[in-house]
């Protein structure tokens, strides 16, 4: 049996922490302290989380697109890093950055560079298209 | 001598071409076909391009900004894929997306997949912080 390699273990966590909202996973994935070293936008950019911390933001960030998706289009792995091309949809049902819900699908694509330590996730640096989010929630 | 890796490779195309404008030297690491898959707000979104038609990228985006310059924050490279995590910094003295000349110097992030064929770059899936350029033309 091959243990599951850093590529797999992000593909897991997308699909069950960020698409199903599996809060329990987050242990299995994330750990003690997870940096988000640059993710314009995030109210979190900049921080260290704990676990406890992490969750909020995973609860928060999700109620304003309860049915959100993550969907991978590519991902490059080297060494303890792993990045994530991904496209993102959801419905618009709750704050983002200000604007109350509006009921549109909104979709949205980025990358994310994720940091592996010892098969856990230490962090990560992002940039999303927020422009493409903004004219979604104006039109 | 051991050959030059594609990381290498990339830091010298972005330094060389996109960093001082070596329109020469495009033709040492662009193949004759680029394909930009996905880069939500480039004018070229989707288009393949011939060598011509990447210079021509080239000079019209690079006039946006002369004194543009691409830092590397990152790389992680597998197999015929390279992506960089990078920040831009540049003085706005051409159109935008439409918005002329305001004189304000502009920072921007974002990640970029590239794609190599045989040592030469045959596309690339990026996506760029352009609400953040926006604010910035805007305030």
């Amino acid at each position: 049996m091959q243990a599951i390699n850093n590529k797999g273990l992000l593909a897991q966590f997308i699909d069950q922490v960020w698409n199903n909202e599996n809060l329990e996973a987050v242990n299995d994935y994330v750990a003690p302290r997870y940096t988000i070293y640059h993710d314009p936008g995030d109210p979190w950019d900049g921080q260290s989380l704990d676990l406890a911390k992490f969750k909020e933001r995973l609860t928060q960030s999700r109620s304003a697109a309860p049915d959100q998706k993550f969907e991978l289009v590519d991902m490059i792995s080297e060494s303890d890093k792993v990045v994530a091309a991904w496209t993102w949809r959801g419905t618009h049902l709750g704050d983002i950055a200000g604007i109350p819900a509006t009921g549109n699908t909104i979709t949205m694509s980025g990358l994310t560079a994720y940091y592996f330590e010892n098969k856990l996730l230490i962090g990560h640096w992002q940039v999303a298209d927020r422009l493409a989010v903004y004219q979604q929630l104006a039109g």
